[in-house]
């Protein structure tokens, strides 16, 4: 057994790739990932360790492939007049959007997003063999409607994605950008709102613009607001014929009767499992707040983490932090770091542990 | 929201088809998609139960992206000196063929098969971008060694998937055959074993084939002889090469940290797990035998399923069967019917009632 990859008869366009690699170093303060640094209280933990474990004298069978008590429990959750056929999930969003893009995009086809953006966006299109087409971005990573939409109709895709709020700078996207960019693309638009539990409430969410926007989808994930992200839950709202076409692409039974049965209980504690959401609010916006009082420059955030620039050497920040054993984030913006807001407490000790270090 | 699938942007080689429907039921007497009737003992049952709950105070962080724990436990439990290293796993073994599809197949690219096989390799490979070359099968639907041979050379194709026991015929395959496919072969070499552990004890797995061949890869799954249809848990072994570029297309996180406890859980208790398979033996050769009796023609079957011909109106005897509440498959083999192998009274329950029925 000593063949390496470059023995193997790997796609051509994978040779010398890398895979997907966040650190998943066991540092005690881990704010690197954007997760949800909250554990899930004792009594929802009872709830669907139960839930899961009465599933298990039929595992034996398939799980429901419509996983329909699910796609109830989410149209609930989201509200907005929505009905189980305008909902459709997977193992965490990244399989929801790539399900999105086998279906519309595929080989031939092009995918847009406003760079920088969520780093799996170009690597789900080559997946399918599509082609990832990068837009720009105003000052502070902020896009307007009119810019917007120019750039949409010249790159003319089958698939638009927008991040919103975007990852990894955090900025919000106002629903102005949305509706405009709706009008200036033929294809599909994905308004990843992943983030979007912690936004401002008055915010208004994509899911207002879905009724006759047949071309629209809004995905979500319970990774972050629901502190879910170990459950890998992902999941979208759009036109049931939306579902309908994503229903060729999906794996038979792709989502196990484990993940039905986790989800459809964490949500039955929807209110408890968003509690944490506005206190992760209050550690991000004092992380800004500190962030600029020792002289970087955070950017606006309506997600739970903050981008900040004026570091003079990322790495180096980055490694001085790693060893005091705090974890954040090099998202290879030149000057730039990421960290998420974590308890009290770990953004207590990651806003100390910078202050100490000092910039490099 | 009054749009239909016509209307959307889909891919152009989507139009017009239908999704993968084995029906989904609720009739007493369920043999139509070969899984393991027989439940989860209560022993084992709480072991994995107890085993998820436990994760769900971490579920707020991803789970462990190279599932480390699981990969040990497959490792062991296949034996043959195979490392973790040399382990992957996916959310069903449709999961893990998509992922080396899109490793070492995708545009431009083609796989090759001997038809009749899995229905989901073609749709698995149109699924990438690839082209799905289908190869004949001789009398009884078997393969020699030096037509396969032959086939493969002329096929010429990046990937060869090899079904051992075949489904939906349920004949073995002889170990000589992948020898031989893999010498003629440039490609990668996937023998799908999932229904390998209800072939006799002493044929031997492709996996003894495994040192030398950095090409070749055995998949398994633990929904059929493990009961664990419901949990969605494939896995196969390779070269260790072969692990490093599903890295490369695999979504990160893609196991959940619940699917990674309950099958390491299982995978403790695979003695027990693995009990019933003694039994569906036997049911299934009872099968093979009534079945003979009654004047069909059954096919010789190393799975836990039976295909026999002779049937005048497949469809019509489906749905007789179907009217006295035992569900069964008709693959699309003209004169066919497919039955899985279920508890003795199961067993008993189809062929009473095909007794009945009558041929159509």
């Amino acid at each position: 057994m000593t063949a390496t990859l470059d023995d193997l008869p790997i796609r051509d366009d994978l040779r010398g790739q890398r895979p997907y690699g966040a650190p998943q170093a066991p540092l005690p303060i881990a704010l690197n990932v954007n997760e949800n640094t909250h554990v899930i209280s004792e009594d929802v933990a009872d709830d669907i360790a139960g839930s899961i474990a009465k599933t298990i004298s039929e595992l034996n069978r398939y799980p429901d492939r419509e996983f329909t008590d699910l796609r109830e429990a989410f149209a609930s959750y989201l509200g907005h007049g929505l009905t189980p056929e305008q909902i459709w999930a997977g193992n965490g969003s990244n399989e929801v959007l790539q399900q999105v893009l086998q279906a519309f995009a595929g080989p031939g086809r092009r995918v847009f997003g406003f760079s920088p953006t969520y780093s799996m966006y170009p690597l789900l299109t080559r997946g399918v063999g599509a082609e990832w087409v990068a837009g720009s971005r105003g000052p502070r990573y902020e896009i307007t409607p009119e810019d917007a939409a120019e750039q949409v109709r010249a790159a003319d895709a089958d698939v638009v994605i927008l991040c919103a709020p975007n990852n990894p700078t955090g900025t919000p996207l106002p629903i102005e950008v949305v509706e405009s960019v709706y009008e200036a693309a033929r294809g599909i638009v994905v308004v990843d709102e992943a983030y979007f539990e912690f936004a401002p409430s008055e915010a208004p969410s994509a899911l207002t613009l879905l009724p006759g926007r047949e071309r629209l989808i809004v995905s979500r994930t319970m990774s972050k607001a629901f502190a879910f992200a170990g459950a890998r839950v992902g999941y979208l709202a759009a036109d049931a014929a939306v579902t309908d076409a994503l229903r060729l692409v999906r794996l038979p039974y792709h989502l196990s009767a484990l993940t039905q049965a986790a989800a459809v209980a964490a949500l039955r504690h929807s209110d408890e499992m968003l509690r944490t959401v506005d206190d992760i609010v209050v550690q991000r916006d004092r992380i800004s707040a500190t962030l600029e009082a020792l002289g970087y420059d955070p950017y606006p955030s309506w997600s739970n983490f903050v981008m900040f620039g004026g570091v003079e050497d990322p790495q180096e920040t980055w490694r001085r932090l790693y060893d005091r054993g705090v974890l954040i984030r090099d998202v290879g913006v030149a000057g730039h770091l990421r960290v998420s807001a974590g308890t009290e407490s770990e953004t207590t000790a990651f806003l100390d542990a910078l202050a100490a270090v000092g910039d490099a």
